[in-house]
């Protein structure tokens, strides 16, 4: 993790600046605390302990494992008369920091009814107070440590608000009566634009965060240079009209268009399905094609950006198409060239939580479904992980997965970056993934 | 299932006496619907959906699928104008009977959070009252019907009480912090009496449900002739201390006291497990005993009854010591023969959910734990199940499985009989099941 | 194992009554084992190793097997000078007998690629040689131990010739090729006689093997009696017509005649099938069915007996019947009824690997199909099976199985008795099973 | 697959030349064909049909299957006349090309007995002969495509005669006899020189195939441009010796070395391990190591090169040492620089069937063992794979699998390039593979 710019000065006389700078992360911290709890307000008690796979984690969990990760990184080291609020969590709301110790079974976080939410939610006041006490009462010669160590927890946090969502997501569609997180309608979407291309010569180029940028993760460091040959990229997502023409041709059938992983997979899992192949969340009911999302279970509209794909099934679209999926690399490039002004964080209305077509097309690249690109989640040459726990946080994860870049409708406020690196296994569905097409040149 | 002795008469003239039979009626299904939810009353929310294998259901399916069977095989058929409380509930809440449709899959009952627990109990409340206006309004030419079905639905309902308490005690066994049930400590048993023994000469014996004693489960029938070679019966169950002997024995860890079956389950059970073999809920630690109860986490005490014993173990101990498990017939007949009084029905303290020894040995023989027997469950000579979706509530079942006989801590009251048979694969831990010793003479 | 009624004399002046006896077992001894040599002729190299699954042994595992238990049990402990074949031998070759020591896994065996096939048969002659040295050498006091365990070897390699044909079986059906065992092409069937009913009273019946039919397995003592209600039993097997006609009927789909774990193991089997449901070794191609035999490839002929069946289907069937699978005491008592002039091993022409109807019914009920029972496999009353590892023969399979009387095509001559119990899982189908009707009186 | 560099003139009088070189393919092809054979003649006929796990196939199946590949891609489509050998091989031997057809499951190819080895040679003989008959009579406006496919064909044996030892080591692995493939015993070693390194300033490199070096796999081009940065690597791999140091500091027990998916790999495979954590063929003994070979088993040789380590090792390891594993541009790099006299390829003593550390250092690092990069197997930019089902050759397998580097002493002679790309999953260990470190300058 990169020391965030807002480190606090090192002059010891500029008590105000100094007093500023500690009541602007106590606003950071609160304010990204507070979206936690924001989005869990349509829940039921009852939906807080689900978990439907392995890989999803309760919503209740999610609340607990953040608020874990400030007090084993920030109250243990730092906040001296500190106690503990509960002698298990420290087990229980471990996730899979083997530096800080033994985890409770992933697989088995849906069995936590006790704490209960009630308890869970004390929890989190516990440890806000005494976060707020201790950055407020920091010693000059850890301010620095405390600080860096506060953004990397925000931004920890702002992945299990996108987590949170799609977890829930995963959970609720095992349910007949297909729940809904928002209470408002999606709206009818416009007709859709042909897709058209950027192009880029073939260069050097420089690849990677931007220290100027702010806070990055490790993974996105050191920048670095790649050559990048010729290629163009698609100026929009895929749009499920696009996909469900892959479907009719029988893409899903034919097995030349798929990686040999891929076909593998499709074959087991028709074993167990009692529909034939389709991007998770769709359902086909008398030959119509109905969608779950989190506003509920809707007609497929063919007007929207095509998601929950896997990387084998948007790879073998790609290949139907005659194109491919990009490069993180060849993405970058296009997204930093694409963003003049800098203003390259979308504005998503949070209330929406299913991707649609932008008027403004840059943000719809960037920020509406996250994108899957042919680069396996690898190090950066000179990567290098923190010491300790921490350095658990991105390295490890470094085999079997794949670069997504961009961001989704269930992505935080202020957690988008170009340098973003996202890694999934290529076989995952359920976060928000589309496809962007390339070619090279 | 057979007809309850309680049917109303076909007199038509005797109104007063109808009138009461309607009100017994009423009382009976309002005392075991009542009886469902006191039990409830110490779980919190998050409690009432946990699974944690598939062979358990939440809290909250067993209120509901009670509910269930109530209005599909009484209100559906009977209630002329009976609307149903939610058009998904027939699918999702029916367990097994395919006669009546598809179901909701079982290994994901646990990821149903809607409808809410609230929700549950909403839909009991909208049944009850549907069902109490039924029986005081039921035509004559339905009512013997109506009270047969209506007797079914209540020992049914009564299956479930003992299902929820082991279900529960299994789920929160799996999270560390060791949930209790019950707020009151167990109390120090006293010293452990010598076993002693019952004979019986081998004759030719009546088994099965005698007409006279009320209503009984299809399976108890028909009463038929059994050759009984003679034997004898331990006058108790096995103790806590007595298969710790077995362990220090080395008994795990001996194949010829084993079933080939059941060794081969030690096998692939020791691949997952990070303690050696031992009934389930006893846990080890620094050379101490405890064992998990539905009144917390207690020190294993060696003069209780050893409980949550597979039928391989309760097999693999009684070889051990020279003896073997009882047939079903053995012990209905030792069941009978000790029950000079007709006072069989065990008066279990319901506060007490851990079973002890009783100063009155009878009521501890068949009412303290489930019993493993060395038969298999089949059909008894002529049997014969119930027409239509109701016939699957038994007969279907009569593969694989062994007979347990008695009754256990967490069976209702009431819900006791010598000529109950219980069944369960011989590998189930979850039942409070023990072991009562026979040897042939 | 009970003592076989040619135990050699205690006379000790009968010298010649003595050699003419050892000179029998040498003769029984050696018919035996070149009956199993006989049986391998028409293999090449290639088919000895193949074991398909676990359940199934490779031929070269069979014949090396029945060795290793003349070596364990009779040339160790009896032949004070012999020296063992190979030191692995004991352990690759054990099958599942804890008390001699650990085993090779059972479900490696066909990856023994060595020793080879020559190098079995040179341990067959090794063991043959020396056994018959110990036979014509044996001291008087050991000779009766001697004898009885002779006579278990042979019947033991026996079983392992009946096995040899359905492990073989199973494994070339995996074959597209289709290898056939015996080049005789199968005949055409006679038109098929209506089905007729035997009537018998119920009564107090002798059950189990009675000491003047010579040798028996210790599962088939003690003879006990057993109280048998009135049932009738068909007087043949239930044919592929008949069962072309349950499939016709939607049988497979009719969840109301299948018990629970038949119908669980239906839908498991079809998400990993390509055809419907139907017996093991069936096969349609353009709506005709076709049948795997040891004669290779056949058309489904309906006026043959039905095989290969699970205890599932074949309780469906009878389900669907209007009847019920016998009991093993119906079974046996009609076997004895019927066979009133001892005659009871029927001739089975061997060059004959797959099952016809017989002109003499008699010889078709009991000997060319075992056929299943409703009754679990479990002991006799006063079971006591044999000290140290040689009791590990039958006991301690007594759990989850089925048992099932009669005999088969690939039963060996010599092999069969009306007592007899043969044991399988309920979803085993690769044994020839077939199918007896039989309905209470 | 690039034209090879003997394709035949055009020059349609030069009629010497072309029968030249019509001549060089047969000698091509021939020398290839016996080679395959010449590896089985220690074989017993029943260790040409084991297989021990999916991923390995029988060498029978080696046999036949480089035999359809030429059958099916050469005689087929350009011998007018052929006549297949047999209808159902197409089916039999065909491995994953699904433009060809369906595929026996290749989890089964060890079931299949039949066709007999003998008949496996007919067939290889069959194919032989009429393709020295198309390559003598072969017209001219299809000699270039014939030319190139058998090119293509014979490296594709090549590859076949790779698996056909490791696949072999799996099995016999699985035989606690332990067999040996070469009769010849391994020499002890010299003792280890001490590692030194060969560094490389960062730079703009040329990576992939150079046309003027003949034959490559599709995967290997287009040559194209990687910018790599400064670099070091090891001038030979890492030594049981080192690996052994590893395991005694507990690197097998330190999560903070692994990989996420490597150290889970660790623990499902500790749940059915009976000795600790090893490379796989490691066997400890009284505390003393030994290592299966193709030669036997034998004591482990400290001063020999660590083989069959995953990936998941092989990083551990690197890590472990402060290094970490090459990028195959890394490699391809040091190879090529290492390089000067254009006599890349190894002379393998081919009875020696084991690595061992050679005198020449620069023999040892490329031939001895591949080894394991950390550079994901995917396709070079540009990269496109063939027309048809011989496209299915390499680009369907770009997901999940990692490059590596080298060769090994199982490698065939002529079959090494620099920039020849090998792949393999992660957690594979049944090839030879090995490490080699590096370090970011």
């Amino acid at each position: 993790m990169s020391a965030p710019s807002s480190a606090p000065s090192k002059l010891n006389s500029q008590n105000h600046e100094e007093s500023l700078s500690r009541s602007l992360l106590v606003d950071q911290y609160q304010s990204v605390r507070h979206y936690s709890e924001r989005l869990c307000s349509p829940l039921q008690t009852e939906d807080y302990g689900l978990q439907a796979m392995d890989s999803t984690s309760p919503a209740k969990w999610h609340l607990a494992h953040t608020t874990w990760f400030f007090e084993t990184f920030l109250l243990k080291p730092y906040a001296s008369d500190y106690q503990a609020f509960h002698p298990q969590f420290e087990y229980l709301f471990n996730s899979y920091y083997n530096g800080v110790g033994s985890q409770f079974p992933r697989h088995q976080r849906g069995l936590l009814s006790r704490p209960t939410v009630a308890e869970i939610y004390q929890y989190r006041q516990y440890v806000d107070e005494a976060l707020c006490r201790l950055l407020e009462a920091m010693p000059a010669q850890s301010a620095a440590d405390i600080a860096t160590r506060l953004e990397l927890g925000c931004h920890h946090e702002q992945q299990h608000q996108e987590l949170f969502h799609t977890d829930l997501k995963y959970c609720w569609f095992q349910n007949p009566m297909y729940p809904a997180l928002s209470s408002e309608p999606l709206s009818p979407s416009a007709p859709l634009a042909p897709l058209s291309w950027q192009s880029f010569e073939g260069q050097l180029q420089q690849i990677g965060h931007q220290a100027e940028n702010g806070f990055c993760f490790d993974n996105e460091l050191p920048r670095h240079k790649q050559y990048v040959e010729g290629f163009r990229i698609a100026d929009r997502l895929v749009s499920n009209g696009e996909f469900l023409a892959f479907i009719a041709d029988g893409g899903y059938h034919r097995s030349d268009l798929w990686l040999a992983d891929g076909w593998a997979a499709l074959a087991s899992k028709a074993a167990t399905s009692t529909q034939g192949p389709a991007p998770l969340y769709w359902l086909e009911r008398d030959g119509q094609w109905f969608e779950y999302t989190l506003h509920g279970l809707v007609e497929l509209d063919p007007n929207r950006p095509a998601c929950h794909l896997s990387a084998y099934e948007a790879d073998a679209f790609a290949r139907w198409k005659g194109c491919r999926l990009p490069t993180e690399f060849e993405w970058e490039v296009a997204a930093v060239a694409g963003d003049t002004n800098g203003a390259h964080l979308p504005t998503i209305e949070h209330s929406l939580l299913h991707p649609q077509y932008a008027s403004n097309t840059k943000a719809d690249i960037t920020g509406s479904l996250w994108q899957w690109t042919s680069s396996a989640y690898s190090p950066y040459p000179g990567f290098k992980p923190a010491e300790g726990a921490l350095g658990e946080y991105n390295g490890k994860f470094m085999a079997n997965q794949l670069v997504l870049r961009g961001g989704s409708v269930a992505t935080s406020p202020g957690h988008y970056r170009h340098s973003y690196r996202n890694f999934f296994y290529p076989q995952d569905q359920w976060q928000f993934t589309g496809v962007r097409l390339a070619q090279s040149l």
